[in-house]
C-alpha cells in the first residue's frame, strides 16, 4: 500500500465539487461527491439520541446497501429542526438526484454546523445546478473545503493497494475539530473506493476501520448529533469481488483502517485551539475495551489536558483519571511513562500490568484558545 | 433552623486551629479540629481506585464509629506515595494523638495538594505542639484557611436547629475549587455537631446529605484521589439520642443536608477561573439517578460550559449533551428553558417528559482562566 496524491476523486469513476450556496457568507458550504456508476455503500452514524435529520434519512437510504452520490453542507446541522428538518433533508437529496438523474434514495445527505436553526433549503436547491456543473475529477479539495466548520485545514488522503492482482484505490475526506468524542463526533468522513466488494463485507470493513480510528480519538469528550461516515465502493477496479470470507478481505480492512486512522489523526491535529498532539498508549489491560476506556478517561480529563498545555508533567492527574472509574489495579503494579511535555507531540504510556490487551488513543491539549473559540461560536 | 455565625467551633465542645508548618512557603497549611469529649464519627471518601494514604488510614480508623480529632494538611496530597505514604499518614495521626492525649485511632487524617510527592512529615510533626497550643473556640476560620489549595475564599457555615426540645448546632468547613466531580472530588468537608446520635444514624445521615449536595456538583468532571467528608458528633447538646428509627432523624438529615448543600455550592462558586454559577434543573425523568446522569452530562460538557462563559445561549449543545448517552426520549417531548446567559447566576431547566423524578446539579463555566490556573499548577 502507498499514499498517492488527491482525495475522494483518486479512485476511478468519482468526481466531486464544492461551492458556496449562501449558508455561509463567502466560504464554501456545499459539497457533492458522485460516482459515475452505481456503488455499494455503507455508513456509520452518531450514537446520540437526538440524531440530526440527514442522519436519520441517510440511515434509511443505506438500507439498500448502495448509493451513487453524497451531498453535504456546512454552516447548519439541520438538527432539532422538527418535521421540517426531515422534509428539508429529503428535498436536498431529491434536488441533487434530479440534477444527477439518479434516484433520491441513491443520494446520501449530511449536514454540519449550528444546531436548531431551519436549514435554508431554497439556497441549497437553487445552487444544485451550479454544483453539478462544477463536478470534476479534480474537485476533491473543493469538496473537502466545503464541509469544514471550525477546521483550519482540509483533510483528505488517497492510497493505492494491490488486492489480488488488481490495483485498488481508496480516497477520503474528513472534517472535525471540536465536539469530537468516541462513538463518533462532530465529524464527517466520506470515503470513495473503486474496489469491488459485497455490501455486507463493506459494512463490516468500515466498522472495523472506525473502531481502530474514529472511536479512539477525542478532543473534548462531547458527542455530536450529526457525525457521519460514508463509504462508496463502485467496483471499477475490477478486482475479484471481495466477500466476508475472502482472503483479501483483511487486506482491504487494513488499507481502509489506515485511511480512517490518518483522517482521525488529522482531526485531532486540527483540534480547536490545540497546541499539542497527544498519543496515549494503554498496555497490559485485561481487554481492549478496558484499555480504551482508561485511555479515554485520561484523554478527556481537563486537568490532564491543561497540564500538557502548560508543559507541566503533572502525572498525578494521569493517575487520578486512570483510577476514576473503580478499576481493580494495585498502585505498585501500574507504570506511567511519558515523553517531554515540551514537544509538539506528547506520548504517554500507561502500563497496567493486569493483562495483555492494549489500545492507542489520540487527543489534544485544552487551551485558552479552545475556550475562546467555543465561547464565540454560535 | 437558622444560620448562625462561625464554623466548626460553633457546636459546643469543639476547638480548632490552623497554622503554617512549612509545606507551603507562607500560607497556612495545617489544620486541627478537636472535640473536648469523644465523638461519634462517620466519613465518606473518594471512589477513585488510587485512594490517598490518609483516605485509607481514616477509613480504617472510622470502623470504630468514633473519633475525637481531625488533622489535615494542604500543599501535599500524600497520594501515590507507596508504603511510606501510609506510614507518614499514621505518624501524622500519632503525633496529633500524643499532643492531645488521645488514641491515634481517634485522630482522622486528610491531605490535599499535589499527588506523588513525599509528605514532609518532619515539618508536620515539629509543628504539632504549636498547632495544639493554638486550639481555640475561635479557631474555625484559621482551620478553614489551612486546608485551601486553589480556593480563593474560605468556606464555612454554622446552623442551629431545635431537635426534640434541645438546641442542636452543626458547623462545617470545606475546601475545593478544581478536580471537582460527582462521587466526591478534590474536596474536603469537615462537619462538627453537638447532636447526640448513634453511629449508625450518623453514617446514614451523612450519606443522604452527600447525595443531595456533593454528589450533585461538578467543576471539571475530574475525580480526585483524596476527597474526604468527616462528621464528628459529640453529644453535648444532650438531646434525646437520635437513632435511625427516631422521628427526629429526618429533621437532623434535613439540617445536615442544608449544611452540606451550602458547602457544595460554595465550592462551585469558588470554581477555578469561573465567572458563572450554573444551576441545572432536570425534571420529568424516570428516576433520580437518570436525572442526575443527564444533569451531569450537561454540566460536564466543555462546549456547554464555554457557551455559558461566552454568554452565547447555544442550546444545541445542551441537546447534544442530553442525547449523548442513548436516552430514549423523543425530540418533540423534551423542553429546554434558560435564564439569560448574561447574568452571574445562570439557570437551565431540562424537562424530559418521561416521568416525575428530578435532580438539581450545580456547576461553573469553563474559562481561559481555568486553563491557565491548571496549566501552571504543579
Amino acid at each position: 500500500m502507498r499514499v498517492i496524491s488527491g482525495g475522494v476523486c483518486a479512485p476511478g469513476g468519482f468526481v466531486a465539487a464544492g461551492i458556496n450556496c449562501g449558508i455561509k457568507k463567502k466560504k464554501k458550504d456545499l459539497a457533492l461527491i458522485y460516482s459515475k456508476v452505481p456503488a455499494v455503500a455503507a455508513g456509520l452514524f452518531t450514537a446520540n439520541t437526538f440524531k440530526a435529520a440527514p442522519v436519520r434519512l441517510s440511515k434509511k437510504y443505506l438500507s439498500t446497501g448502495k448509493a451513487q452520490a453524497i451531498i453535504a453542507n456546512s454552516g447548519n446541522a439541520n438538527c432539532f429542526t422538527g418535521t421540517y428538518g426531515l422534509i428539508y433533508a429529503e428535498r436536498m437529496a431529491d434536488a441533487a438526484a434530479g440534477a444527477l438523474a439518479v434516484k433520491k434514495e441513491d443520494v446520501l445527505v449530511a449536514s454540519t454546523g449550528i444546531i436548531g436553526r431551519p436549514l435554508p433549503i431554497e439556497r441549497i436547491e437553487k445552487s444544485i445546478p451550479k454544483l453539478v456543473e462544477s463536478l470534476s475529477d479534480k474537485g476533491d479539495s473543493s469538496a473537502a473545503e466545503a464541509i469544514l466548520t471550525t477546521d483550519t485545514f482540509i483533510k483528505e488522503i488517497a492510497v493505492q493497494a494491490r488486492i489480488g492482482n488488481s490495483s485498488v484505490k481508496i480516497g477520503a475526506m474528513a472534517k472535525g475539530a471540536g465536539m469530537i468524542s468516541p462513538r463518533l463526533s462532530t465529524m464527517f468522513c466520506f470515503i470513495t473506493t473503486d474496489v469491488l466488494i459485497t455490501p455486507e463485507a463493506l459494512r463490516y470493513a468500515i466498522k472495523i476501520a472506525a473502531d481502530k480510528s474514529f472511536n479512539n480519538i477525542t478532543v473534548d469528550g462531547c458527542m455530536s448529533t450529526n457525525d457521519t461516515i460514508f463509504v462508496l465502493a463502485n467496483g471499477l477496479a475490477k478486482n475479484p469481488c471481495i466477500s466476508l470470507r475472502d482472503k483479501n478481505f483483511s487486506l482491504f480492512c487494513e488499507t481502509l483502517s489506515y485511511v480512517c486512522l490518518e483522517m482521525a489523526r488529522a482531526i485531532v491535529r486540527d483540534a480547536e485551539g490545540a497546541t499539542k498532539f497527544i498519543e496515549i498508549n494503554v498496555e497490559g489491560a485485561r481487554d481492549e475495551a478496558l484499555a480504551r476506556e482508561i485511555g479515554l478517561s485520561v484523554a478527556n480529563s481537563n486537568l490532564f489536558k491543561t497540564a500538557v498545555y502548560g508543559e507541566s508533567p503533572n502525572w498525578g492527574r494521569i493517575i487520578a483519571a486512570v483510577g476514576s472509574f473503580g478499576l481493580k489495579v494495585k498502585e505498585e503494579n501500574i507504570r506511567i511513562k511519558f515523553s517531554s511535555f515540551r514537544r509538539k507531540n506528547v506520548k504517554i504510556d500507561i502500563i497496567l500490568g493486569i493483562g495483555k490487551a492494549g489500545c492507542r488513543i489520540y487527543t489534544s491539549d485544552l487551551t485558552p484558545e479552545y475556550v475562546k473559540i467555543n465561547a464565540a461560536y454560535n
